[in-house]
């Protein structure tokens, strides 16, 4: 049985890292070296790949963090949570649900991102 | 893009099928040969193990049908959409969410089911 919170908890932090250096460190130590993220707006392989979407998250919404919303859920090595996107103090702009699959050694091996409610214009 | 409505539709309709061998016929046309199934409560591999485990719910829920709840939802080769269970004409029973993989061909190679309200006693 997986711990889906600290899981979900765990993933939210690398996500709201803005140190380039520790969010780095938080990659390897969270994600498998053959880790995939895909989403509907994005997609990233490996710890380049998935540092690289995540910088480029950072950059579209400066001054905003993830919080996972609702209780995370999990079974065998799946994991399901919600998650919503904002600036501090205000209004969330996004919504969504991931889904995760673990590797054996406990580590993300795959994440699918699933849009709930998105910004206009994206 | 997937074609997560029909993905669903096609998918509850195997889930469905009370007729054995129609079953194989429709699990063989939607499931790719090394497929795998896994919630919290069962899990199949291979055509075989799959029916075994639908064949497992008509055993256990006789006369009870899925239906698709809500909108399903798909992008890349990922589909998410939810369900209910219950007996024809009577108030659902469960509610899941389910979450697939794609094989290249476009039938399910991973499907992970999560529970949102399970019945009393499961």
């Amino acid at each position: 049985m997986t711990n889906a919170a600290a899981i979900a908890a765990r993933y939210i932090a690398v996500w709201n890292e803005p140190d380039a250096e520790r969010r780095r460190d938080l990659i390897a130590q969270s994600w498998s070296e053959d880790a995939g993220y895909v989403d509907p707006l994005m997609r990233g392989d490996g710890h380049d790949g998935i540092d690289g979407l995540i910088a480029a998250v950072h950059e579209r919404f400066p001054g905003h963090q993830f919080v996972v919303r609702g209780e995370p859920d999990g079974h065998n090595d799946r994991v399901r949570f919600s998650w919503s996107l904002g600036a501090e103090g205000g209004p969330p702009v996004a919504h969504g649900t991931d889904f995760a699959m673990l590797a054996p050694d406990g580590r993300l091996q795959s994440v699918t991102g699933f849009l709930d409610q998105v910004p206009a214009g994206l």
